[in-house]
């Protein structure tokens, strides 16, 4: 399993911008993409911060998995995501050493990137995003 | 308020030998530095997967912050590391745009370096924190 990098760590927040903008002021974040997931029922932002990057996600639903996240935990950190080659050849080594997957395949994430989560049961709690760029 | 890049990202864990051997297998995580913080009553390993770091913590004691997170919400996400220049600066211009630190003034973080932590009642929820490498 080849990871190339850490691609994003991913926040779920209540309201994306107030959020936004605290990570500017804090942060001196730059907003990268910006997008509603219609599927999902969340608005993303992408945000450059230095060399890495920061997702914020807030939910625009009551019936997504981002909203009952915030309704049980409140706003915090929601995933973290590492760059590969390959979202299908990544899920199928990832299977092969035995973690459970969220997507048996890949999906579309924000920016039009393939991306698939790993289910948390597999990583000690943590949600594991794994995305590629296509190149 | 000069970010350089995302640091590291951190799990609280319950077993750290476990929880390292998981890290190994599904994404050929190789451990970069592994040490017992007294202070703050954890053991802690820094992984390096692909150009990324990810950071493990177990409590050893009972009585520490890690040990009631563990407590109250299970294994997970703890917080990011962002890399500044210098933590002194980044601290006095963090409590300048407003935001409460829960540390005044910079400590020793995992392997020596340089560091301090944002509240995450001034990040939506997210503890952050700051690190310098000296360099």
């Amino acid at each position: 399993m080849e990871i190339r990098a850490l691609d994003h760590v991913a926040m779920v927040v209540e309201d994306l911008d107030q959020a936004v903008a605290t990570y500017e002021r804090l942060f001196a974040a730059e907003v990268e993409h910006r997008e509603q997931l219609e599927e999902q029922g969340v608005e993303a932002a992408m945000l450059r911060v230095g060399t890495g990057r920061i997702e914020l996600i807030a939910p625009v639903r009551e019936d997504t998995g981002v909203a009952r996240f915030l309704a049980k935990r409140g706003p915090g950190m929601h995933h973290v995501a590492v760059e590969v080659g390959d979202v299908g050849t990544a899920l199928a080594e990832l299977e092969d050493a035995g973690a459970s997957l969220v997507d048996a395949a890949p999906r579309r994430g924000l920016g039009g990137h393939e991306a698939a989560f790993v289910h948390p049961e597999s990583v000690h709690g943590v949600l594991v995003e794994v995305v590629s760029h296509g190149r």
